[in-house]
């Protein structure tokens, strides 16, 4: 029996009713509940058990409360019957490499594991219509949140792209989870620039169980943009409107998650969607071109680098605990044009003396640092800072710890800040 | 003679040639250029003099470049004879505090000081159309761009209207840089709950002597939204849209600047502005209403509040320094609905085992926190971080740091951010 997750009362409770986690139950508590118990993870009490209810959302139930627990039906346990996708030889073929998230839980509740619902086969069944644009391959290469990511992990990425470089695929869709979906796509950026291939990173903003998922259409759109375009490079793609019928293809330096819930989350900052996925169109933003860099993959990071964002009452000494943390840079999110106090400016000479890298993007998030325009902007170039254009604050961020992870000094480390590398200054 | 900021070979450079601060001046260098000389500030290089051109840009020149310099005239200097504003006892009157910024820095460069054009004298002269609609008295409180103001400038603000909530004036208006005009705006708010006069704190994204600015236009929108309204309550009154037409009147905890330049900058998170003045009338956003608090004014704020924005490679370690350095609290700017990754969770528990409040924001910025959705959010409830809905991450810390300022324990510091105080959660 699977209680994966449940421990101490909880765990007990179920074990007594014959419970266990993918069981589609009925809970007489303060209310009627109906759903499907949910696995736990670490550091849950053992007061509660979850269920997911058929609306899609979760709840915890008090077992004290609990006053009649009934399974109704045990079929999710059970495997189900999926048919294989016939490959289609006249069809491209595409790799789609599943790192979890959203788009991957489909199935999380049923099982009570973690294993992602994108086999071949159960990609197939969830989204017939694919084996109709591609052959896909799938390949698991984590089932984590992307909150839980990490810059090691954006190492096995690459390190799995740069091996089919030259393969036969003609691109390759990556399974995300959307919260740091947009630190991935900039990782990737930088370190496979010029990567022979077209990528989609590709979340939901709701799971696929759910009515309003958005996982089938962004998968959809996704394939249809990787067979059709010319283009290479790393893109996010994902649901463009509030109705159903626009994906964007956003390039993966210029790209933020900007709203916590909404299936159009995404946005490209400072300019339009690359190419916008409208039916079986494909339409490109004339303004967009990608860089035409020779594939030269460096996919080192180095994550001493901290993001600082300047509100009032900012504690210069954060700077000189930096330093003596043995930080080698860091990425100012400044005020307005590019700005922080005066108070910070000795902390920032101290900092400058010690070798650091210091650069400024803006909290404005939108918009292009220009630090020549006021005296405090003027006073923090004198200074030594460097102004990083309308590079989004996150993207700033991980370039610093790409340039940071492969170049041999601060100095190398600032030429490449400064360089445009993957359209992240887009002025 | 006038040579603010110069030093070195610039400033012998300059008094060789006989030219001060304020001089319209023509110099031959690569090229040849005529603009008005300005001061320069602590920090600058001794190479460099700096020029205010024509189109309102200030530009650096090599004095070992320079040719030839002239002074075309000295007119600057002199003093301007301005018209009194004669006052019309029809008329309510205002109060106009400056605390500096853009908007009051029209004559910086002409008298090479930093004394704000917002003399009742000076801003008739600028901007002759409010004497129009309100008797307006003056009163410079201080004259920092607003980068440099810290929470005991809001103090010193918060202060000076506590001791005119119950004058003559129908309302106030704070002119105020825009760079840290958000984060002043949320500390009125909280610190002046219930003020029982409209405030209006105004700043300008291009200087009043380009002809794009929107100094005039601000002002005089203020002016005419705290004559006519009915609303108390601080708001942020800036330019709304590309053209000349609309000025938008946001709520203070709600409104973030969001662009570096743009003169419609600054914009409502979640919702839209609270009041748009356009031309003569007052437009009220329909599901905005001011909320009825009783004037009870806490004016305290407790800057060990520490803002953190949750990355790939963030170092937990971050977490145990700001507890060993005496910081009382957290805001987290998570990913998506208010998630960090899992390596934080052991710091997160040693930082709540000794007390620290530890609030989650999203820095999508727009959208909700639901920690309830999925198992990370969960982790992080039984961990004791409070989601503070959709609190924006600038106003959530100035409310921490408020909060913690008044408050008597954690506890209670606790439930005042639980607390919907002044509509910063607005779901």
């Amino acid at each position: 029996m699977s209680h994966t997750g449940y421990r101490g009362k909880s765990l007990e409770f179920l074990k007594k009713n014959k419970i266990e986690v993918g069981n589609l139950v009925k809970i007489q508590a303060d209310s009627t509940y109906s759903g499907i118990l949910m696995p736990r993870y670490e550091y849950s009490d053992d007061d509660h058990i979850v269920l997911k209810l058929k609306n899609g959302y979760n709840i915890g139930l008090e077992i004290g409360k609990i006053s009649h627990i009934e399974t109704e039906s045990r079929q999710s346990t059970k495997k189900e019957t999926i048919s294989h996708p016939q490959a289609d030889p006249k069809l491209p073929k595409i790799l789609l490499i599943s790192t979890g998230g959203t788009i991957a839980s489909r199935i999380d509740y049923r099982t009570g594991g973690v294993t992602p619902a994108l086999t071949a086969s159960e990609l197939n069944a969830s989204v017939p219509e694919l084996s109709k644009i591609a052959n896909i391959d799938t390949e698991v290469l984590f089932s984590e949140y992307s909150e839980n990511l990490l810059p090691e992990h954006w190492i096995k990425i690459a390190e799995r792209f740069e091996s089919c470089a030259r393969s036969e695929y003609k691109g390759i869709i990556v399974a995300h989870g959307t919260d740091t979906m947009q630190y991935t796509a900039a990782a990737l950026s930088f370190s496979l620039s010029g990567f022979p291939k077209p990528v989609a990173l590709v979340g939901s903003q709701r799971s696929s169980d759910r009515p309003s998922s958005d996982a089938a259409l962004n998968l959809i759109a996704a394939t249809k943009f990787l067979v059709k375009t010319d283009s290479n490079g790393i893109f996010v793609v994902m649901h463009n409107s509030t109705s159903d019928d626009e994906v964007a293809c956003h390039w993966g330096t210029r790209v933020r998650k900007n709203h916590t819930s909404r299936r159009n989350a995404f946005q490209t900052i400072g300019g339009s969607p690359a190419f916008i996925v409208k039916n079986d169109s494909i339409e490109k933003n004339p303004l967009f071109n990608a860089p035409q860099n020779a594939f030269a993959p460096k996919i080192n990071f180095n994550s001493k680098v901290m993001l600082m964002k300047y509100y009032p009452g900012l504690d210069p000494a954060l700077i000189d605990n930096a330093t003596n943390s043995g930080y080698k840079a860091v990425i100012f999110e400044g005020t307005g044009l590019g700005h922080v106090g005066k108070v910070m400016y000795e902390a920032i000479s101290r900092a400058k003396r010690k070798g650091l890298f210091i650069g400024m993007t803006s909290q404005c998030i939108d918009g292009i640092v220009r630090m020549t325009v006021y005296d405090s902007g003027r006073d923090l170039l004198n200074l030594g800072v460097i102004p990083l254009g309308n590079m989004i604050p996150e993207t700033a961020l991980v370039k610093a710890m790409w340039a940071l992870g492969n170049a041999r000094d601060i100095d190398e480390m600032e030429k490449m800040m400064r360089e445009n590398i993957s359209l992240e200054i887009s002025d």
